[in-house]
């Protein structure tokens, strides 16, 4: 089915049926979406942690205000962005992808010079606030993955991110939680959102026209 | 086609072949699908400039570091998100949404109260680098729908906000840009990038498991 039908069929699911789990072939999809999500200059700026262990599930309820959706999905998927631009990171990118690309070593070193003394400068508030939007690219794409394969998903903002960040111990990965995504399927009865109508401003009030 | 198979068949376009336009019905359909994009709150904190005056692309280009991407494209998204969180705009949305299903007004006030008590209490800084987030699944989306179009696009973070906010008078619209989204068609013989390798970490390095 087309990406528009998709994304007219999903909504942000507030119940799961916790019996019904996604198949791994799925949820591999789905990580693959956000995997080639484009980053700003291809440096891939975040990572996707996949937690099915229900005890783990259930350890983040109350790090994300009491939310039953992280304990009744099917996989929480945790988008995590680098904490800050360092040159190792950039190096590493850049590196790989000549490698992979059959090229030497250092072909683009005059963009990574740039990028360097643009980023490794800036305070790391600045550049986590740079690294994090990336992340809600594959975030967005993983939802559109989703609702293809006709599989919920709910875009989750509200969790104390450093609580997360301790349990999963995303610093010693050098990682900062930005978004979750648990993923599953509907339990529509129980879903007070299920039936209600998609809102979203009409085209006009939208977009703004220059011909 | 699948959106696994339309992300790997998109890259990011580095020559557009100025001659060949996206008809409206297929900008349309981009735009559509930024439209339905899921954001906090449902509150839609992002609008999609669209611009394929001629005229207005070119002033741009000195805006964008030069980048030819920008005069040469059919037509050139922009997306700007809130400059801020004010309580008419959240009682806007919220007000239009009950509107929409056919509730009371005030039907959510308890929850827009606090959404209130958070975001207006916070600098406009803070609450601008959450409705940029925003704008951001609506690019990703827009990215997809172009790429099932097999349109071409090009993500664009470099360029000098305030200057494209004060000739497009954004500030009096509420909105700060964010990102340009150029779409055509390529001129592959001039584009460098065109037959390069699509590079993303292995799968292996870009997630984390817990089961």
């Amino acid at each position: 089915m087309e990406l528009l039908d998709n994304l007219r069929w999903r909504y942000a699911t507030k119940k799961y049926d916790p019996a019904k789990k996604v198949q791994e072939e799925d949820v591999d999809k789905i990580i693959e979406a956000a995997r080639l999500a484009p980053t700003s200059s291809g440096l891939q700026q975040f990572r996707v942690l996949v937690i099915s262990n229900q005890e783990l599930k259930e350890k983040i309820v109350p790090i994300a205000f009491d939310q039953q959706i992280i304990a009744d999905c099917s996989h929480l998927l945790v988008f995590a962005a680098w904490d800050n631009y360092t040159e190792e990171r950039i190096d590493g990118m850049y590196d790989f992808t000549t490698d992979e690309r059959g090229l030497p070593r250092g072909r683009f070193s005059s963009y990574t010079d740039r990028l360097k003394s643009l980023y490794l400068k800036q305070p790391q508030e600045v550049n986590f606030v740079h690294t994090a939007r990336q992340s809600y690219i594959g975030f967005a794409l993983a939802i559109a993955q989703a609702a293809e394969l006709k599989i919920d998903a709910t875009p989750v903002e509200g969790f104390n991110n450093e609580q997360l960040d301790a349990l999963l111990n995303l610093k010693e990965a050098g990682l900062k939680s930005v978004t979750l995504l648990p993923i599953g399927y509907r339990d529509t009865d129980g879903d007070w959102l299920a039936g209600m109508k998609k809102v979203r401003n009409p085209k006009e009030d939208f977009v703004i026209e220059y011909k």
